[in-house]
């Protein structure tokens, strides 16, 4: 009987452990909730019409055409047995000889039930697309809304969150804006009506990054007509209203939360290995859960200490780990040692709009458009599929040129929210 | 004041409409329920995971951005108020001075309540995500099915109607399963489980095509494994099962309704002007509501008899009578008199899939690899903005050469149908 290898995840790490594996002789079997491999890093972009889905998604059966070794199973993991190993499924419990944990990260709400509730999430391919379907109704809405206090309110969208998803979403919603919508909807006052607030509960934004590059990310963005508020802390949430920890209330029906991630709650929930705060699983040096040797955990779901931190919950930390793991399973097959991961820094990068971004490698700075120019070559190289590289160049390109939007069409009904 | 023109439908007609009176001295309020135009013809392609929904939708402002006295209302219209000279809505009554009615169709189930509950309609852009997230859907679940009776029926596929809409869909479902599906599903087989039929009513598919052609099209469906079954008429249909009149039972789980449409059902509700069996209005040689000389109808919603029979429900029909409604309420507004319309033939055509179509345009007749370019450039031609038809023209050339579908993409919770 050959090994059977499952892996929980077809995110980043999933996919290239998967890959890896492949041409071992092992059996393996990938779970993910999507069929799709979802391009994370561009969810925004997708939020803000700019990226149709099928640009960011990638059929996960499409990687595995070849390898017949590789069954994909459609399923929501619920539990995990690690005395038993198994990996507990609404349709059946899948056996293992080894386990890769790369299932990811969901929206933290910090328990906050109202912010669940009243918040539009930036994780999963259809929050994404709520998120896009609701600013386009809440402009359709407010040009034939009469009483200007109800108007101001549908047209003032808050990001949460002063990390990059927030920061790119604020960009990218301005540009949406000012440039494609502001054209088309000829009653509205774009310069009383509408605003774009950015909350940050530290005391700058991007605070991984050097001062500089956040200075300027605050100059782009007020450049841009985001009104950035740091040192804010949200405090309460209504379908109306945000409401600040010192006090102040922002009117408004689109709070959109970028405020942290957690590990899929699956892992905690099993009770079955040490989680931290976040509900990421404690992994060795060697990425493995402690006393289940075949147990690994890579990725957002996992915490790995480096110089004394966790490792932040960025794609190369997901994409290195998922090598080093990938090894140590065959060298446990084979019974050779096994590797100690080290992460190697790749810097980071954001984009605060088109054409203009900041990016930081160790000592290396760049900024404007230069930094946009190699930002937008890494994500095109990254994406899944040549097909897709050329389209996405070629919509960045168009939309850089002509501030278009393509993808501004209102396809669900309007959800319950929007019954305000 | 101006003279207000209300336009209920920003479909080709309406569309075509409003360009042409915007450049006029009136004022316009164009209403949709959804706040794209939608290119009809090429939905199938979305149901098959061939297109994306951004290649197809065109956002219906971007058309007249530069046209300030064009208003869009994004609304369901009720009802129709003639007397009062009023569009009902649900947020307000819209006064006109002249009326176009532009509203298109809808799928007729000619009032069999089971068929509207337990079929796929193929008429919006809804109904095609939905079929999509369907069909991808009961591929994952038929790999995982251990009884092979549930599998097959999972497995089995019914275009109901044979007509352009079931032939392209029927075609097209062939290509994506036997081509990209068969690759990646390793533990199917194909040859045993999957059945792909298409039913028609009549003696024969395409009736509007000429006698060579529509046994062509016989011809490459059965090469791509189609089963045809003519004189079949649809009589009963559960969540697992179609029946017909003759007690064939097909066990399926997705039988997608092609077989007919209607007008859309508020003209017929508001008893307001008499219509067809088809709630279609019936207007007079000039597009006009008889005894309303202020209120026209076009496309797919108006009954105009031409040669002994009603004009078709197809794109040329509605666009060409645009053009005179159009010219029509300038003539009115300015007491001139009235032109009465006549339609051109522009010829039928339907592709059977990718390099094979069929059509005819008088005595003209071509089928094959040629028939099908024809077909691809007519459609690019028409498809709104220049960077859709690169990008589609892109993508039917990829497809002809890889195979590949990139938007095999379950975007939705499956919907309750797929609990069964």
């Amino acid at each position: 009987m050959r090994p059977h290898i499952v892996i929980v995840g077809a995110g980043f790490g999933g996919i290239k452990a998967a890959q890896r594996l492949a041409k071992e002789d092992v059996d393996i079997t990938l779970i993910d909730r999507n069929n799709f491999h979802l391009f994370q890093p561009l969810l925004y972009q997708v939020s803000t019409s700019m990226l149709s889905i099928e640009e960011i998604a990638y059929p996960t059966r499409a990687f595995f055409r070849k390898n017949k070794n590789i069954d994909f199973m459609l399923a929501h993991v619920q539990k995990l047995d690690l005395v038993n190993k198994e990996v507990i499924t609404p349709y059946k419990k899948v056996k293992y000889d080894y386990l890769i944990l790369s299932a990811g990260s969901v929206t933290n709400y910090f328990g906050m039930e109202q912010f669940a509730l009243n918040t539009y999430g930036m994780k999963t391919l259809r929050e994404a697309i709520h998120i896009r379907n609701h600013v386009l109704h809440m402009f359709e809405r407010a040009e034939r809304e009469t009483d200007p206090e109800i108007r101001k309110r549908m047209l003032t969208f808050v990001c949460v969150g002063g990390g990059p998803t927030g920061v790119e979403e604020a960009g990218a919603l301005s540009e949406l804006i000012y440039t494609a919508m502001k054209k088309e909807y000829h009653r509205l006052d774009f310069e009383k009506d509408v605003s774009i607030i950015l909350i940050q509960a530290e005391a700058s934004l991007l605070p991984m990054m050097p001062p500089d590059l956040r200075e300027e990310t605050m100059r782009v963005l007020k450049k841009k007509r985001v009104k950035v508020m740091l040192n804010a802390i949200a405090a309460d949430c209504t379908r109306d209203k945000l409401t600040l920890k010192d006090g102040t209330e922002i009117p408004t029906n689109t709070v959109i939360w970028a405020a942290g991630v957690q590990a899929v709650p699956f892992i905690a929930k099993s009770n079955c290995c040490e989680v931290d705060r976040a509900g990421r699983a404690i992994v060795t040096k060697t990425l493995q859960i402690p006393n289940h040797p075949e147990v690994f955990a890579i990725g957002d779901c996992a915490h790995f200490e480096q110089d004394g931190r966790p490792l932040p919950t960025v794609a190369p930390v997901s994409t290195q780990g998922s090598i080093v793991c990938s090894e140590n399973i065959i060298a446990l097959i084979n019974n050779r040692p096994l590797k100690e991961f080290v992460y190697h820094d790749v810097g980071s990068m954001a984009t605060i709009g088109c054409g203009q971004a900041v990016m930081a490698w160790g000592k290396l700075k760049m900024k404007g458009f230069w930094a946009w120019y190699i930002w937008m070559t890494v994500h095109l190289l990254r994406l899944a599929g040549t097909h897709t590289n050329i389209t996405v160049a070629m919509k960045w390109t168009w939309n850089l040129l002509s501030g278009t939007r393509l993808g501004r069409l209102i396809t669900n009904i309007p959800d319950t929210r929007d019954d305000r």
